[in-house]
């Protein structure tokens, strides 16, 4: 039996302005750390020992992961970051407040792009300043892997090889995970771990920084729940 | 031409106390936490962007790392934290304090652990609780790799082979580096790359989380100056 722990990016600067922030790089508020702290509590009261951990490359979740180790004291355990963990790249939409883009577009196209499956938004161009391809911390990569855009679905695409080639075999070599990282890189997660349905994962609802504890046989969940019940959202059913 | 910082964590609770801290894992004082800052500060200023950054398994080099990364808004780059640089052991002298000690053992034999090049102070027992080899980090590696104490030559010989192979080819293949650590894995750093005698090294003052910028061709030193002058002490001179 291992333990996995998956919890999202306390509230940034974005989610309070309610912009589409996907993979810009903006910073926790003062509330979202005192979220990343609480977080931190909780796992540390729950005897949660992770031995290694995963995040992104965005500074909101890797900032939740460190202060979460230094809640557990644990900030000596290695830790990964990867782009694929990253946010899901909102394309056009990138920076827009949400009801501004609801006024401009309407109310139904708004919803399909942020709820639909499979619909991604309008890709940014390649030229834009703010295209992944222009940004240092992805030099280096395939210029091809870089989205313009993505729907949860190509979300979960560029997810999987590293669920599959990098966390999953640290499970199962019987280590405790944690993995902080974003809305939508972690639906993606909760989508192959416990096998949710498309229509199911668009609507489903991660709570920030509460940290979603899941018992695993081999990568089989058996229980989940989240460490402050009294910010839990939606919980995946065990298989 | 590649540019590398070595950077000596903050204040720590024992510096402030005077203890011999060797591995213990000591946490920066907020004085300490205010220099870390003030260092990142300093590489922003001068325009340092780290590729890569190094650090001990050791929450003061660690934290004192985090915050730099924070203020050079780089807390994306890969770090590795390894126990080949932690500070030296200090073996039975750990925790204790150094006026204390000098008052049982005599100033002199105090001054000869502390400032000769190859004599270590007493070793723990491998039973004493302290001893990593009861510490979960070092889970893992051959018992026989951890000290039970260390002169600064045998701090120096588990430093080199990380430095060999981890550090330097980074460094030789074009990427600038950052390195969190402690003064006396430090030392042995400067020693290594400056050539400094075994007499000269033993002396060797480095300031607390003021960043030591040099300049390299390859991996030999051409330049080296300390980012807060008004904190500067010895300065190591390019060969």
């Amino acid at each position: 039996m291992t333990r996995l722990v998956l919890t999202r990016h306390g509230q940034s600067q974005w989610n309070l302005e309610n912009r589409f922030t996907g993979w810009v790089d903006v910073d926790l508020t003062e509330k979202g750390e005192a979220e990343a702290r609480k977080g931190g509590v909780l796992m540390r009261e729950a005897g949660f020992e992770p031995a290694c951990a995963f995040t992104s490359v965005l500074k909101r979740a890797i900032r939740t992961l460190w202060i979460g180790l230094e809640e557990l004291d644990r900030v000596w355990i290695p830790v990964e970051k990867h782009w694929r963990l990253n946010e899901r790249h909102y394309g056009k939409l990138t920076g827009l407040n949400k009801a501004e883009t609801a006024e401009r577009h309407g109310e139904d196209q708004v919803h399909l792009w942020r709820r639909s499956y499979d619909i991604p938004p309008p890709p940014l161009e390649i030229d834009d300043p703010n295209h992944p391809r222009h940004d240092p911390r992805y030099r280096g990569l395939e210029p091809d892997l870089l989205p313009s855009t993505e729907s949860l679905k190509l979300t979960l695409a560029r997810v999987q090889p590293y669920w599959e080639e990098t966390i999953a075999p640290r499970l199962e070599a019987g280590e405790d995970v944690l993995v902080a990282a974003h809305g939508n890189s972690l639906r993606a997660l909760i989508k192959l771990l416990f096998d949710v349905g498309d229509e199911d994962i668009v609507n489903f609802e991660l709570p920030t920084a509460n940290p979603l504890l899941i018992d695993l046989t081999g990568l089989r969940p058996v229980e989940a729940r989240y460490l402050d019940p009294d910010r839990a959202k939606d919980l995946p059913s065990c298989p």
